[in-house]
């Protein structure tokens, strides 16, 4: 039931939440309580994680609501604030670890309809939150330039799910994570309060929403800095010994002379399910998967020489709808290309020493052959060349997957857990940034936001008595 | 005299080479023999150091060549190695070691009139030796595209002189030196031999060209990397403290999301000698000058704000030849600034240690109080931000200068002395890299190609018999 039929027939009080009054309330904002609706937008690509898959299994919206501007927005968030119903900002979900699953319930909040692209400048461009990622470096390319990073899942998902995430991706290598200073340039960001505020967060105040899943407000639109549009060459190169590849990846990573997109060695026989790479991808060979700038290739292919690798591909890149493109093997695409095969698999997201990258894959190597493939992809973190990777992983139970952690941090290699839904546990750090917390304070008092991600949150006494 | 004249006047033999022979064989290529052209195109600027004003103020030239294309440089060439005439080339002659110096007399080809740029594609510009950086820029800008990086000399150097000094500057923070891979992608090279040859050196093989002075072959045009031409913002931030400047710089070079060009932190009283940005360099205040793309301001300005600096200036970049721009109070220009004023000055150029930049400055600062003024250039090297220096210095004695060598080197900061004038001498390495070494033999067996700048050349035996 949706409602286009909503006025013929009255909403069925299944629900903990006073589903009825909240709908007279948002009046003529497009919303849906069908089934499929509710069980398709409840979820996101969780299931990676058999932890997960468990846990999120039976989570389900009570209505789907579909804004078409921030004037919906502002009427739905006032809506379920008068009602006390909990919302969750839904985009592309694409993300791995419940995201934009409603822990307890109430309005999914859809905004792929808020995915106009309201201004592009040299190296800005400004959206509404829903804008999808392959979009905005549609309409930006043509005038030289594109996002400076993009997740490996760019084909389906929006900007603000992506933010929201706050993680990096296809880019990163370059800029560092979406969350260092200056990837984000501004969010506007509505509150959930009796009377709704808007806000225009600049600088670095837009960290505020940076990896807060939705938490501390509402993005409805964003002020993304834009990278030079190069022409990229996507490139495989086969190598006989995965440190070889992450050796060469290196040299590449610390040349600043050389422009790159993808850094990504990846350990065989991981390979042996690209099926849209299969001839470049000999066997037995781990391969570095690159996306380097047209006028950098030469320099790219003069380094070679020195290591040991073998150029098996090289063509320029083609970022078009029907092709699968090549980052879509690297970061957890890596992991998607297995599950196509085998299903017996979950991950990690970890974060290698970047003083001893090498070394620290060699000892998670030789203690798990054939249980841990790993994968990595370069990246700055804090100015410094890194390398974080997503370690594909043979499942049994997760106490032999909490063993497999233990050893990864005791091999001195940080581990963002993606078997956990709340930003605290998931982070590196193991806690919530101080000012997004204080911030949630002021923008969601009460807790409706995205309940249950952010574990350090408790609404103030005042706040509920309000 | 010059060849308008020549064949009315012949050439008196005062040189130690055979002239008259030497010009009858290269005919109408341009040429003078005027005592003030020799003088003035036999040098650069060099008398920075007093040690090499002493040193070089005699060298010149017995003729200036000026070819107005390659087939010029042919004909030129062929005519030295006839009659073992040195050759060394000659640029914008705005370095300061005596790079285009003739210190055994000979011919001095003028590149100016080789001035041409020959394409540009995105990314890429392909240009004659002699095509100066500004006017370089000036092409490529509307086309959305610039230099990757310029020395504070720009509006004077030409890319030649450039590439062939080797260094970095003005977007090193960004790119790194000119000797990173990727950071020159082609040379056209000229060999001094009886019948030359034309090289084209693509990708790394470029480096062989690098830092040589001219030394292996004479380059007559470039294939250069080019960099986004960003919107830039020159900013001045003034500090209490000379530290405060280093640290509030350094948050800035490790953040990869913001875009920069220019983070020099400059010491008080250096600053005093900025006749154009007197107004914005508060009495007693150190200051941090930058370069900030327009899209990263904000994010710049909201860092500052944990830090102590005051803004005092922010204006967007005008880089036209009448006005003194921001980057000409940077690098070597800084030392220039202040020569302007005060006469009795050299300096040193170093490297400080990535992991204790704070520490070492420290160090130096707290050893030569008002005798050693310091100001930084943060800057890429091997994929590490790092910070060089071009420490201004009140000079009284070479001795002293030495003593003061020490201490930088005792406190873990490395030299690249400005006061030799040998490749070797004057690197931080105290060495001439190998591949240049032996690409040195194949292109001028002889070393007519400005000799005594690479000191581990001697020709083999059997090439100078031949």
């Amino acid at each position: 039931m949706s409602n286009a039929v909503a006025l013929a027939t009255p909403v069925a009080e299944t629900s903990r939440y006073p589903m009825e009054a909240f709908l007279a309330d948002i009046g003529d904002v497009p919303w849906s309580r069908e089934p499929t609706d509710l069980k398709r937008k409840s979820r996101d690509y969780y299931w990676y994680s058999p932890i997960l898959a468990e846990q999120l299994k039976d989570k389900i919206a009570d209505v789907i609501v579909t804004p078409r501007d921030e004037a919906d927005v502002l009427r739905v968030v006032a809506a379920c604030y008068r009602h006390r119903i909990p919302l969750t900002p839904r985009a592309g979900a694409t993300g791995n670890y419940g995201q934009c699953v409603p822990m307890e319930g109430g309005v999914v909040l859809d905004m792929a309809e808020m995915n106009k692209i309201e201004w592009q400048k040299p190296g800005r461009v400004r959206v509404q939150a829903g804008a999808k990622l392959f979009d905005i470096d549609a309409q930006t390319r043509p005038n030289g330039w594109e996002l400076r990073m993009h997740p490996s899942t760019k084909r389906m998902s929006q900007i603000g799910g992506f933010v929201a995430g706050g993680s990096g991706g296809v880019g990163s290598v370059t800029y560092g994570g979406m969350r260092e200073p200056g990837n984000i340039l501004a969010a506007r960001v509505v509150s959930m309060e009796e009377n709704p505020r808007v806000y225009e967060l600049r600088g670095d105040a837009a960290q505020k929403i940076s990896r807060a899943y939705g938490t501390t407000g509402i993005i409805t639109a964003l002020e993304m800095p834009l990278a030079p549009a190069y022409d990229w060459i996507d490139v495989v190169v086969a190598f006989d010994d995965f440190h070889e590849a992450i050796r060469f990846g290196q040299a590449i990573a610390m040349a600043d002379g050389v422009i790159k997109k993808i850094l990504a060695p990846i350990e065989w026989p991981l390979p042996e399910n690209f099926a849209a790479l299969k001839p470049y991808c000999p066997e037995g060979k781990s391969v570095l998967l690159a996306m380097i700038g047209e006028m950098s290739i030469d320099t790219f292919e003069t380094l070679l020489e020195s290591y040991g690798g073998t150029l098996t591909y090289k063509t320029p890149s083609e970022d078009v709808l029907n092709k699968v493109p090549l980052y879509e093997h690297t970061w957890n695409h890596c992991t998607l290309q297995m599950f196509k095969v085998d299903r017996a698999i979950t991950y990690l997201q970890v974060l290698y020493p970047h003083e001893r990258i090498i070394e620290s894959v060699a000892e998670i190597g030789a203690k798990f052959k054939g249980e841990v493939m790993q994968h990595l992809e370069f990246i700055r973190i804090n100015g410094l060349m890194t390398a974080s990777g997503i370690p594909v992983i043979r499942y049994s139970t997760p106490e032999r997957l909490y063993e497999i952690m233990d050893a990864f941090e005791a091999a001195d290699i940080k581990i963002a857990n993606p078997h956990v839904i709340t930003l605290e546990d998931g982070s590196r750090y193991k806690r919530v940034d101080a000012d997004q917390l204080g911030f949630k304070h002021e923008v969601d008092p009460l807790g409706l936001l995205n309940p249950g991600k952010m574990r350090s949150f408790t609404p103030k006494h005042e706040d509920v008595l309000r």
